[in-house]
């Protein structure tokens, strides 16, 4: 199966969508911050949520939603600047207020739109200025390149740079658009609790299917990234299906299509997920790390995680420093039952610890490769034949600076 | 009870407890790395010992010996500037050697002697330099109070302050003596995999109550403190109690002397897990976390954990920045089944957050608080009567210096 990128793609690259990003005054700095993508025809919607207790009030009501009227969600508004988290029953009542303001402008159920928002916890939305982006993006909507990017923009918070991309997929001449945003750059750690993203494509999935397809893709992708080890109050993801690629519905698994539309969703979430990683809270690397000779799946991405999740491997990476002890450190406190004398570990193709025993370090091979701004971490633990491979950044003083200061 | 500090106390202030600390050159800028502890008369021992699979060789080493002769060590053998750690059968053998070799100069049998090592993982020990350094620590040993700070001094590696102290309890007009040292400033975190530390006292209690009272104060203590989540390969607590104190055996907690040695050897782990936090790898700040209306200790403990663990929580308090919705948000992925709606958070006595709504925060009063050196966060989960004190210290641009270059 073929996945074919789109250049310069965006949600907006998939037929039906049309998308905007206005700056509304939640970022002091008159950035965008307030996405707006709309769908003239209603879609079958999926979702999944942070796992963190502290839901945000959109996670909440978005729930409510998604559960309630899958079938025909027509938008999503998305703020930066402000989470709605943690404020209560009048945070619920500000998100239900967004929502009934974009579906009086856009002419819809005020239960076909979905929120999502991100920024500070604890701090309530100002209305005012909610409404009139509102007003603004719903004036602003577009279906040309360059407004899937804005909205891709607005999403923004520490990010650097915005996340957004498309590809297509074809099943027996039948070409399907899948397109993405994301945004989130720290409180980034697995179980879905990553971010916000929104995912859409024109492939006639059912609600059902494309709950399906946006869980193995997750799992996948944005369950195995980890920046700082913290789980937000707010992570949300969507899939919007708008059905405009035509022919039959995609209602099981066994659709001969959902095979390529679901890799397409796996791919749009993979390379969202790494291009998070990559623009990690003050990353200055991007590290790879495979887990090989695992008993199953699960025990290989425990065992990356927590190497990925290591403090002081992260600072390691950072200083480019070889210091591979910690690495076996790390996997011998990951809760898995690991066998000290079957474990190996390379750093690139540089074999650094052989079934429990160093090897020389080959110092000028090892800062060679810890010099390059991709780094690949490979750990055999000699079990079995399952592997899993996640995604990490350094720990860099730029995340310090960062998140020291971050609300003020 | 009452619980009498000896003022400039070391391990020497114990009846019966020789010291010294010497360099051996494993450090490179030839400050001390070699500590011996001695006791002429068999000593009762207990030990914990690191989770972390991973091993190091006098890991391996001690637990083997405690197992098997724990009625009678006289002396403990530690290193710094190595850990001996992920260093195959070799590095079991150096362990060995150490062992020996200090036996021989003390004239007692090799399985008297324990040793502990602290350092970069994955390097073998220089034998050499130990056995001389050894030679040397013999030769030094001595029960005055300088001896005792000097073993101290040689066992830090990132520590910038030695960590000892020393008290007395009294039980019938009977004086018991414990004294600890410990160091460690990284690679802390719960489950005894925090450091190495020796306490020892002058009481007569049995090597079964002494690790009865061994894992009730690191329960309480190190247990309880965290500075970046890693768990090494070395951590050791060992306790040694040479029964110089005289007096009937404490061989069951119903002696009616047990209670007030256990809770000085409590103190004592106690000071020493709060020390090392204090001096926590670039830590500026101190931070206490109360956790209390829950169900259990438990789950006390693990919500104060994840707080204390949290880098953004962390890093908010480096930046003097009252952001506590991290706080909040950290409760929130614990994994402990909290009601949102219950929950109450206070900075100092400055209340924040009342039963899931955030108050007006005062902002003046919050940086006056986040301004001092020991910052105190208190959570209330509105769930029941259990509490749990956790203890961890900010993350700071330092933590990343000192991390980034460890090895080099």
């Amino acid at each position: 199966m073929t996945i074919h990128p789109i250049k310069g793609g965006s949600l907006t690259s998939v037929p039906g969508f049309q998308a905007s990003g206005v700056p509304c005054g939640l970022k002091p700095n008159g950035d965008p911050d307030l996405a707006l993508v709309y769908s003239p025809h209603p879609c079958a919607a999926a979702a999944l949520f942070t796992t963190n207790t502290f839901k945000a009030a959109p996670v909440l009501y978005d729930r409510e939603i998604i559960s309630t009227e899958p079938g025909s969600i027509r938008a999503v508004v998305t703020n930066s600047g402000c989470a709605n988290a943690c404020t209560g029953e009048g945070g619920l009542a500000d998100t239900r207020a967004t929502a009934a303001h974009a579906a009086e402008r856009l002419g819809v159920a005020p239960e076909q739109v979905l929120v999502m928002s991100t920024g500070v916890i604890g701090v309530r939305l100002p209305m005012t200025k909610i409404k009139s982006g509102i007003d603004d993006a719903v004036a602003g909507l577009a279906d040309d390149a360059a407004s899937g990017h804005a909205a891709s923009w607005a999403i923004m918070t520490t990010d650097t740079v915005p996340k957004t991309l498309a590809v297509t997929v074809e099943h027996e001449g039948r070409r399907y658009h899948i397109a993405g945003m994301a945004k989130g750059a720290g409180m980034i750690h697995p179980n879905m609790a990553t971010m916000l993203s929104t995912v859409v494509t024109d492939a006639p999935l059912s609600p059902e299917l494309a709950r399906t397809a946006l869980r193995a893709a997750v799992d996948a992708s944005f369950n195995r990234v980890s920046v700082d080890g913290d789980t937000s109050t707010n992570d949300t993801i969507l899939l919007l299906a708008n059905g405009q690629a035509g022919g039959d519905a995609i209602e099981g698994s066994d659709h001969p299509a959902y095979a390529a539309v679901a890799e397409g969703i796996a791919t749009v979430c993979l390379e969202l997920a790494k291009a998070l990683v990559r623009d990690g809270e003050g990353a200055t690397k991007f590290v790879e790390i495979v887990v090989q000779g695992a008993r199953s799946v699960d025990e290989a991405r425990r065992v990356g995680q927590s190497v990925a999740g290591s403090l002081l491997v992260k600072t390691a990476i950072y200083g480019q420093d070889a210091n591979w002890g910690r690495i076996v450190c790390a996997v011998g406190y990951s809760g898995v039952d690991v066998d000290p004398e079957a474990v190996s570990v390379w750093l690139g193709d540089l074999e650094l610890f052989r079934r429990g025993t160093p090897l020389g370090l080959d110092e000028e091979r090892a800062a060679a490769l810890l010099a390059e701004d991709e780094v690949s971490i490979r750990i055999d633990l000699g079990a079995g034949l399952a592997e899993a491979t996640v995604w990490t950044c350094d720990l860099s003083h730029g995340y310090v600076d960062i998140n020291a200061h971050y609300r003020t």
